[in-house]
Parts: structure tokens; sequence; C-alpha cells
């Protein structure tokens, strides 16, 4: 940490560790010690909040990303920040300033159905945004297993999996079983009754009987993307 | 039922509906009501109580099966009862004086592991005395899923298809997506932490995103294969 | 699978296993491999996609089926589909060219009350359009036994028993130990308190004391009726 | 209370409202408050701390009633209270110096299987201790309902009715439709899986859709009896 | 069942055990075997349904009860039975022809709160119509002991008591401690966090330290109310 | 309480311990008891009901606090007694005819992130209006954790912490392990998915490594500082 | 942070901020940033990590506190620190060069029944150990009220309470609405059944009616009195 | 899947795609398809089970990796295969008959604990056994975070890193808000009471505010690795 301190205060020099705003303390040590900034999650805030906290990052990094976010936050950043993009299906709000240096790898998004789509879409503007080249393979669950395995060449081509899948979330140990590499697993709301809003393929995915596969909260397209970002070479 | 209850007394002019022995009401009219007598759930119950109703049930059918058995019950039983057979591992001890008419169509019965086999051997052998052909493939869990794959024609040989799988259980929406046959799907407790004793695999397995697959109780190889023996033809 | 795959490509030579649409893989194989071409779940998609994938479905296939489905989807296919039907109740879409050839049995669907209707038309509809014959023995639940008892030849005459109830869901094991055949235990969630939106009927059903009880997902009557569909001779 | 205490008061003058000793306070009041002494819950308790109590009780009161009882705690008791009483099963210790006056009603614990008898066993114990009349019938469940339908004048001739089932507790709903007598369900951690130890039946009773079931804990006789005793006339 | 049915019969030579009317099979044996006519649950009915099942009972047996109701199915009810009356907060609708021969006992509904008021207003209308003195004593929760000890004499002069609770609902341990009368407890969902929509008060509830407590589902007056009828003299 | 009841008494002496207004018992005792006067629960009560159990209050005690309040009840309020305060966000009603004496020590309230503002602020304004000074701590979670290292002085000065945190909860562990002073954490509803609506905090909070940390329930800020007060010096 | 560490710099100038002894850090600042050194959990350790890291904590700080302990330890710890105590039942084994300075304020531990006592007990050798003056009032849980009403000169004696129940845990409740201090609830799992190993009673203090409760772990009796003791005056 | 399988066979052309030895099959394509052979998880298989696994493992592929194992299975084994190494503690039997080259980044394995050691014992060997360098830094828990914060140079040095975590397993987040690097999280069954046995830090770890966290099952040291492993450069 002190070295990315020092790092940051070279490039930035007069730059405090955080500007506080009352409401909040907006981390711009975040870019230098982990490489990205500060991501809002928008929900429980209020828009006024939303924009504040946003239009401060803006400014110091040139990077935004806000998840869980609604039309009224994108509607007032674009005045400040016309080239800001919204995506409300995936409740993403993102920007940048720069075009980022594209990794070589590629991750490849996996959703068990068509429902799964708004998560997928969340970890592909996620992706983007930190300079992942990223695809989707949509509906490829395992009540018809061939049309994943016709897909041995793509699966094949990826450095890192993201598989999102809700009901009983099966299609996690499936695909790790057929690759080599790492799987990070999205359960997802999808489903109804003993689903439990997600539970159902939380747990699934938790007990994969097939090793390397890691798990993160349910609907967190973001949350996968990030990690996946993080291990892409 | 008032058919049924005609039919048996018919065979058995002078026989009760239930035998009362005070801890214990035998339902002598279980085997004309629902085509098979009563079967004892060994646990719960003390060693004495269990020969007793056993041996009411064996005089009265000629066939035992009880579930969730032990050794000592067994060995007094063996004593009036020389034919009858014990499997440990199953928990299961079981009698048949006749040999029963075999059913045509075959029951297969797939665990995803090594360690599912002692409910798959329950389910065998409940099969068995009902009258079934059961065969088992054993440890085919998606994390090798070329093991399933190449084994397309045994499923479609089968009338029933019964899936055992502890972990994440994804192997029943797997198999089922397979088949047109109806899979019945039975949680087993092998795993451990978040598989919470087989919650997971039961609600991997109630909310499978395949159709066709009903499920029974966590780790009842009985109850699995006595539904199965119902809709075997 | 191999030979499914061969019997569907002598029929349809030029189909290809799965049509590729972007946000869906609609699996043609289906009908060859399983019976039954893709059922769609109407929940989590958008209009537009329900409709662009069942269009695809419908001319493939002839025969539609989708669950959890809306108004707005129905009136979108009518135009290009006149003879299409929807059940708001049941919230099912369906439709089929020809008239299915009809099995033999009876499958008969039991409600423990009037507020599981929803979930029995559901049921009745799946059945339908996969050529059984369906009836519904409405509000026999066992505040008042004497209501299902006094219809023991309605439940002779079932080759399939499906049991629908809520709040406490006992009704299933009783019927169960009524009858030789296979029931399937649909849970409700109908009740309130601590009902759990069905997770109480749906633990009565799992550990019910008569055996020849499978159970599915809470409210999924289309997949009780499809399971009942694969065992009805 | 206040007409309570001065009850007692006129009854053992010299009586201290309880006895301090120390790890415990005995409530000399109960009786005069409730009807009955303090019951002794032994678990939890070392053996030296359960006589010394017991003991306690026994001088003041000259009626005794220990749950989740052990042997250790009978014999040493025995050497003091030599008619004391001990049923290992039911792990209920039990004395009382004179004897009761009975009540007129009946009290019928009813069970759903065998192994459920140590539970009604219990409440049984409870019952005579407070004065009641009381049977059991035993292994009357809903697998083989004619067992219990077989078995309607002695519903009717209950006062009270005590329901004691495990696995999916479905009997407790099933009497209530058939008496005018309140029931009183006791859910039993007999089962295994999904009846979580006795959550399953608990949910179950606690959902009835027959009104006149009220439920106390798990495996709790002593509590379906004591209740079962004040509402007994 | 027997004798109840010939009383029945007796009554009314030509009535048919139950109504068939489709959609619902109306009991009209209820009252004779159970002493009070099937009570509609409102819920998950459609008004039709709910004013249709409704006019079979008041026909049939000059008495109604509809828990869960709505404004609508009331108003529809009162063209054809005026006479009927509606409680919105209690969501009870009732009617009877006569008057009930009032019963001696007076049954005591005790709330810890104000926010309980609705539940126990829907026990009190349960329990007029069912021929019980009623009355409520509001808002005498923990917090303020005080205020339930000095109504001492209020809780001796009751036959049978209910105690309604959300949050802790520790008022049934306590009251229960006071009383040598059968407590039903009724834990309600009024609390928020952790109190999980009644699940705290339902367990501390169902673990009663102080014995002489039994519970029914969550904000289920109707059914505290329909168990005290049946037990209060 | 008869020290507390004396004492009262003296001050009013014609007051009653509480008032019946049917609805409702204002527990008049509270004050002199607790040292504050009852605070209401607006949350399940009609707007009536609220406004006339705050007048007795601002009457008898001339202070009020009402928490899960609505605008409905202010507005009705402020006619009667025009001072008083409402917080939309905090959903807290407030009143104190006097000013407080201000007790020494500060409470500081600390939170995770910008969400979980509203519960301090209902926090905030009860330690206020119980004479405390308090100050907040916002959006120093963890995940930037210099922000809440570079605070060690603001720390180190108050007297009574309180650790406000939603998703995991992680803050009230690592602030125990920075102070030598109380901390009372507060979970949260801010999340999705696998917090559960708070759980996940609660839990975290409860097992926490670090000893000093004990918990109210979720999303209780009232709670926390209720009880901060009565610990503050 | 930076103060403390001054401090301890201090006093013992050549004191690293922990001992790294591989499988344990072991503390050494912690007994300067908050007033007590660090206590050993011995659960989940060897015998031999336990007697390391303990012998390093008293000859660093010359007080050693292990919850969860066992005897083996104890004996081994012995040899080395003569003066060492061990309490069996509360699992504690305890140590103090010095005496303590004893703080003024009495902390009362109140118990709902016997069976809570090795938790008071572990709450008592805690408090003792930090300092406190500690009294356990045993055994005066809601079933007989009256025992603890008799004892409101001690609650009024008390600086702070800590209120030990299991089963249904009322008694947290009850007892804040007496007091003008904090309570601290300690759920314990003394009970069975629906009290889930103490689960109910957590639920029940989580939610209490009476404001000024904060909760810890099951059966947590040090983490009750190390709370206790930092707000102890 | 079709490329991995032509490289086997070109390596081991006479090598069948899986050894099917009746209880198990062998998946002999695992090494080409994963990198790695098959895993063998030791519970709930009998040690003939185990062996018999093993040593064909070791024969096709010279590697054996056995979790979850037992001294039986081990000593067994060692007659055959005399280099094979086993960790009681880790429950990990191990061999490799190459050495296999070591991968250049490093996986840093941090543990909150003492208690947590087992399960990096279990992580650390994995990891080695799949050619990484792996260290320990062990016991940095929050309750003393400058044990962890002056550990920055540490986190910088490696490429991956595993936090393990019982209790509250808030170390995950505070890690992951350290770093740039991937965290990879494993909840630990260390703990008692409201740790659920793991389910608390589970949830903890599954809701990390901090970006950057994913999760495995509850103390799946091996688990954590194999995934760390895939993604080590």
């Amino acid at each position: 940490m002190a070295d990315a301190t020092a790092r940051m205060l070279k490039e930035k020099p007069n730059s405090p560790l955080y500007d506080d705003i009352g409401f909040a303390k907006i981390d711009n040590h975040r870019k230098a010690r982990r490489g990205f900034p500060e991501v809002v999650f928008g929900k429980g805030k209020t828009t006024d909040q939303v924009v504040k906290i946003s239009e401060k990052i803006v400014k110091h990094d040139g990077i935004l990303l806000i998840t869980h976010a609604d039309k009224k936050a994108f509607l007032r950043l674009k005045r400040s920040c016309p080239g800001i993009k919204f995506d409300e299906k995936a409740r993403i709000i993102s920007y940048r300033k720069d075009r980022p240096v594209l990794k070589k790898g590629l991750v490849l998004i996996i959703t068990a159905g068509t429902a799964d789509l708004p998560v997928a879409m969340e970890a592909k503007a996620t992706l983007e945004i930190m300079g992942n080249r990223a695809e989707i393979l949509c509906d490829v669950g395992v009540a018809g297993i061939h049309r994943l395995l016709g897909k041995q060449d793509v699966l094949d081509s990826a450095e890192v999996v993201i598989v999102i899948a809700g009901m009983e979330g099966a299609l996690a140990s499936v695909v790790s079983g057929l690759v080599s590499k790492a799987v990070i697993a999205v359960p997802t709301s999808v489903g109804y009754g003993a689903s439990f809003e997600g539970i159902a393929p939380l747990l699934t995915m938790m007990n994969s009987c097939s090793p390397g596969v890691a798990v993160v909260n349910i609907d967190n397209g973001f949350g996968a993307a990030y990690f996946a970002s993080l291990i892409n070479r």
C-alpha cells in the first residue's frame, strides 16, 4: 500500500487520499492501489448522492462505473459528461475518457438461458471498461447440452470463463468439467419457488463436484467481471 | 379401496384389515390396495418392535422389506426366516418367499459418484424385491461428462431412470436432457460444508431447468425405487 | 442421442441441431430426443424475445407451450399464429397444429382447495397438448376427507395421479395411501405465515410416510404434467 | 396472582414464595398459581442439581415430574423417595404422594407410527400424574388411513386429542377434520433427510388446512399433555 | 363420523354430504361433524368463487365466516344476504342468521401492542360468531409489564387466554406463568428485520419455558379463536 | 421499580401508572423507571392511533420519539405540537419541550457506506433527543480501509461507538479492533442477493472475532442509539 | 492507535508490535490499544498451540484468558504458571499476576434457568479478571416472574446487566423493561427441538420490544462480559 | 474437448477415455482435458474403494491427490507407492512421480486465526503438487489489523491470494481492499453458535463490499488452491 501511495502521489502530487464530501469519502487512492477506481453501488443512494460521487470520480480518474443504476442518475450525469453510457437492462452506467489498452485474453461469458442476459450484460460492460475482450455465449443450459458441447472450440479460446445460471445452476459444474481455465460462477435469481431467489443455484455452484469453480453473489455480473479482469492475462 | 378390499377378502377371507399388536397396527390391506405390503422403517423402533412387526408381515404376505435396518434385527429375524437377506451398507433387510414375476422394463440407477453407492444399493434391493430388473451405472458425474455421454445406449435402453447425486446434484438435469423417460432424482448427503447434508442437491433437483424430473427425500433410494416400480411397465 | 439425431436428420435433413438467434439457441433436436419440443419459460424474457423464440418453435415443430406467460406475448403471437390459446390464470400459452394421438391412460389432477386451481389448469393444459386425457378433481382437502374417500372409483380409474396442495400439503400422502399408482406431488404457495410461500407443503411432500410420491417445484403444474405424460401409458 | 398467593399462604403460612438454593430458585408458588408445581427440565443440569431441586419439590408439594431425565438422577432420588418411577424411553421421572382425583374426560394420544411411541409415553406419564385418564392409539398414520377411520368411536369418546407424528406430520390435519374436539399437535424428530429433525412436521401442523389444531415444540410430549390437562374437563 | 352423519341426515334428510359446484366441494357435513360449518379462506380465490361458495354455505347452514376477505366479495354478498358484516382491518366477513347460545366462559384476547389489533379483531369476530364471550386486553407487552400485572383479576376471570404478539413474542410465556388456564399463542408479523415476518415470535412461543402454551400460524387470529372455542366450557 | 414509582408519584402525584385509551396503554411510568418515556413504533398503527398515543405522551412527558414514522402522522401532530420535527429518510418524528442536559461523552456513529445513512440519521436523532452529542463518520467501509485508519483520533475521542454496515458488515469487527470502547453494531438491509436483507451482516457482527461488539436488530438505528445513550457517561 | 502505540513503546521500549511464532502472531499491542491483552480461543487449536501462545501472553502481559479451553492445556500450563485457574464447566482458563484495580460498578449476571449456569460462569470469570465486581442472580425465568420482580433492588444496584437465557429467551426483554441500565443479552443453546441450538432465543433478543438490549453470540458469556467490562464505570 | 482427446490419444494411444472398475469410472482423460488428473474425494468411500481408484490414477498419471483422506487408506497405499505422503491435519494424501515445473507466481495463503491452519495446509499441499510456490501468512485476523497492514510487501509479492477465515470472515474483504490481485475466499467452520458451521463467513465473503473476491465451499482449501493454480501465471 505504501508503494501504491507513493506511486499515486508521484502522478498526482496534490491529490488527497480521499475526497470527503460529507455523505461519502471518495477513495482517490483506489486506482493506484487496486488498478481501477471506486465503483459506485447505485442502490440505496439518492440520485443527488450518486451524481455528486460520480462527478468526483470522473474528474479524478476519467473512468466511471455505476452498478444498480437507474435512468434518473444517467440523465443528470449526461449533462456534465456527454460521453456517458447507460444499459437499462444491465442497470450499468459507464464512462471512460481514454480507450483502455486491450488485454490479450478473451473472457467468455456463458449463460444458461435467455433470462440470464441482463446479468451477462452487466458483466460485459464491466469487462470492457476494464480493458478486456468479452464475448457472450447465450442459452446453452444443460437441458440441451449439445448446444454447449458443440462450442468446445469457443470454450478453449477463452482465458477466463464466467458462467451465469439461475434455476438449478448446473451449468457451472458442467462447463468446469470441459475446460482447463478458471470458471467464475454467478447464480441468478431467474427461477421461481424453491430456487429461493437464487439460493438454489448459489448452493449448486458452491458444491461443484468439478474443481476450478469459485462463486460470487447472486446476480453479481459486475463482481464476476471484476474478478475475471484481475486474472485475465 | 372398496374393490381392493373385496379382492383381498376374497383371497384371504379371514384376514382382518390390520393386525393390532399394541405398538403397531400392521396394514394387512396394503398389498391388496397398493400392490406391495407395508414396508418397515427400521429407524426409531426397538429391535423387538422391528422383529415382531416383520414376522407378522412375513407370515401374512410372504414378502418383507425393512429400510434403515441394522444387524441386530437381521440376526433375530434370521432364526425364524432363514432365507432373509441383509445389505449393511444399504441398511436393507429383505425377504421374498416366491420369486416375483419380472417386469419387462429396465430401471436404470445412475450415480454421480462412488460415495452414492449405498443409496443406489438401497434402490436396487427395493426394485428387485418388487419384481424389476435394475442396473447401476456408477460414477458418471458431470466433472467428466464424457463418461455419461458414452453411455447413451444404456440410457436409451431404460424404461425409467433414477439419478442419485450428492454435492451439487447437477447430474439429474443433465440426464433428463438426454432421455425421453421419466427421471426420479435422489439427492444424497454426500458432500460437506454448504451441501448442508443434502439440501444443496435437493434444491438443484427441484429446480431442474430440464423438465421430466421429480424428486424424493435425501438419501431415499427406497422411495425412488418404489416410485420407479409403480411406473415401470 | 446418436439414434435420436439420426432419426431427426432423416425426417428433416436440412435442419440444424439448433437455431442460434443470438439471445437464444432454440433446440430443434429436443423433440427427436425427448418426444416434445422445447418449452418456453416466459418469466424474465422480454416480450420480443418470447415472440421470436416461439415463432421459431411453431415453425419447426408445429407445437408451442409457454409457461409463466403474459397477455402481451399472446397478443403478439396471435397475429402470426391465429389458433394459439392463452389461459391467463394458468399463465399458459399453447398451440398445436395437428391433433395429438390420445394416450389411453387418464391423468387425474387432484387439488386440496379451490385456490390451487390455477396450478391445476397449468397442469391440464400441459397434459392435453402432450396428448393425455386429464381430469381435475377439485377441493378434496383433508379437512373434509369424506369428499376424497367417496371418489375411490375416480382414483382407481387413473393411470397417474397429480396432487396439488398448499398450506400443509397433507393430501399427497393421503392420496398415495389409497392408490396403487404413482403420485406426483405439487406444493403450492397457497397459504400464509409459516407456509413460507410453499416450503411447508414441499417439505410435507418430500417426507411422505406413504411411499410412491415424488415431488416437483412449488407451483410447478407444468413440471408435474410433463413428468406425468412421460409415464402415462 | 394476589388471590393465588393468599390461598397458598393460608395453606402453608410459613412458606416463602420460592426456595433459593443458589443455582436454582424453586417456585413454591407455582402450584397455587398454576395448579401444578414446577416441572424439572433435566437436560443441561448436573445430576446433583436435579436431585437437590427435586427433593425440595417433593418435600414442598408431594409431586414430582422431571422431563429429559436420565437414570443417574433416578437412582439417586430413589434413595430418599422410594415410590419414584422412571420411564427410560420417555425420559420421565415421576412421583406423586397422594393419588390425584381423576378428571372425567379422556385424553386420547394418537401416534402416526411406532417410532413416535417414546413421545407418547412422555405425554401419557404427564397426563396421569396430573389426574387425567389417557389412552394411546398407536400407529394409525395416513399411509393406511382405514386404521384411523375404523376408530371413529374412539376419537368421539375423547375430550381432548393429542396427535404425535414425525416425517410429514399429516395426521394432525386429518384427525382434526374428523373430530369436534381440540387437537394438540406434536411434531417429532422421527424421519430423516428433509424432515430436518422435526421441522417438516412442525410446519405441516402450523399450516393445517383444518382449523382446531395448535402446536407445541418438537418431541414435546410433556408440553402437549400439560396443555391437554389444562383443558380437560 | 358415522354418528355425526346419521345425526345430520336426520336433521336434513335430503342433504348430500357435500355440494359439488365444480371449483369447490362444499362440505355440508362439516357442521354435524365438527360443530361449525366450513370456513371460507378468501385468499387466492376469485370474487366469484368466494361469492358462490358463501351463498351455498349461508343457504345450508345459516352461518358464514370468511377469513382473508376483501371488500369486493362483501359488496357482492350483501345483495343476497343484507345482514352480513365486514371488518376490513380484520379481513373478516361474517354472518349468522340466528343468535348463538352464549357459552359461559370468557375468552380473553391479549395483545402485546397496538399493531397486533387486526389479528385480535379477527379472533374476536370468530369467537363471537361461534358463541363465545370475548374481550380484548390491548397493549400490555413486556416493555411495561406492570400494565399486565395490574390486570391479574382480568386474567383470572378468563376460561381461555389468547396471546397475540409480534417482535420477540415474549408475552405468551409471561402470561402463561401467571394463569392456570390454557394459553393459545399467536405470533404476528408485526416487527421488522430479524423478526422475519413472524418467525421470531413463532419460535419464541414454540419454546416457551412456561408450560401450558400451544401455538397457531403467524397472524392466525381465526385459528386461535376456533381452537379457543373448542375448549371454552 | 418500587423506588421509581415512588419518585414518579412524588413528581406527579395524580398520575396513573398508565393511560388506558382502549387500543393502547400509555406507560406513564416509563420515564421514571427507565429514564426516557415510551417510544412509539409507527409501523402497523393507523395514523389516528399514532396521533392519539403521541399527544398523550407529549402532554405527560414533554418528549416524543416516533420511529418508522410517516408524513401523515407528522402533519397531524404538527397542528397541536408546532415544534415537532420529521426526518423523512430516517422515518423519525421527534419533539422535546425542554432542552436536555448534554452528557459529556461523544457517541460516534460510523457507516460503511453512503446507503447506510438513513439508519445513521435515525440513530443521531435518537441520541440527540436523549441528550447525547453525536457525530457521524460516513463511508469508511473496509474496501478503502485507509479512510478509517486515518481517523484514529476521531475514534479515540468517542465514549461509545455505533457501527452501521450492510453487505458483509465487516466494519464492526475492524473498528472494534482499533478502540477500547464498546462497539454497538447495526446490520443494515443495504445489499442484494445473499445479503438476505441484512442477515449476512447480522451474522458477521454476531461472530466478530474481535470482542467488545454487541448487536441490535437489522436497520435498528434507534435501538443502537438508545443502548448507546444508556452507557454514555 | 498511534497514541496507544506510543504509550506501549514507552512502557516496553523493546517490545515488537506482535510476536510471530509461525502458527500465530501474538498481538502484544492489544493491551495498549484495547485495555486488555489478546484472549485465546481454545477451540480448534492443538494443545501445543494453545500452550505456546498462552506462555507468550503470560510473559508479556501477566494476564491470561482462554475460552473454550480444556483440561489438557490447563495441566500443561500449570507447570510453568502455577497460579493458573481452570473452570471446567465454564471452559475457562485464567491467570492474573497482579490483582486488578476493582471498578466501582456492579455487573449483574441474570440467568433464566439453572442450565444456563456454565455460560454465566464464563461471564463471571471474564468479568473478574477484567477487574469488575460481578454477581449471579440465577434461575429467575419468566415461568415464575415473581422471583425476578422480588429482586428489583438487586436490579437497581447494578451498573450493567447481562441476561443469559435459552429456550425462548424472553427474560432479556422483561429485565430490560424493569431497569434503566444497558442489558446485554446472551442466547444459550439450552432447549431442544425448535430452539435450534440457540437460534430461537437469539431472534427473541434481537427483536426485543423493549429498547436497551444488545445481543452477543449464542453461549458467548465471555463476549457479554468483555462488553460489560468496557461499559462498566 | 476434441483437441484434448486427440492430444491424449497421441500421447497414450491405447488409453481408454476412462477405466471402468465397477464402483468407479476413473477419468483418464481428465489430465489432458483439464491439466490435472482426477482428484479423489475420500469421504464416503470405503478404504478399499479409495485404494483401488488411487492405484489406477497413480499408474495412469503418476500423480495422486486425495482430499478428506484418512490414515487407513494411506497405510494401504504406502505399500504399493512408497513415496506417498499424508498430512493428517489437512486430511491430504499426495504423491507425484516427477517434480512439477514450478510456476513463477507466488500464491499467498492468509489465515485469520491459528485454528484455520488445517484448511491452509490442505490448500498448500494442493498448490505444491500442482507446481505452485505457496506461502502461508498465519493469524492476521482483523482483531489486530496492524499484523496484516505490516505485511503489505508480502501481499504485493503475491500473484494470487487465498484468504481463509472462520467466525465472521471479515478478513477477505479487508485483504481484497489492499491488493490488486484476485482474492479467493475460503470460509471455515471455525467458530460456534451463530457461525453455523461456516455459514456466517460464507455469507460475509459472498457479500464483500470490496470487489475482486470469489468464494469456494466451507473448509474447501483444496478447491481454493485448485482454482488459484488455474489462474497463477
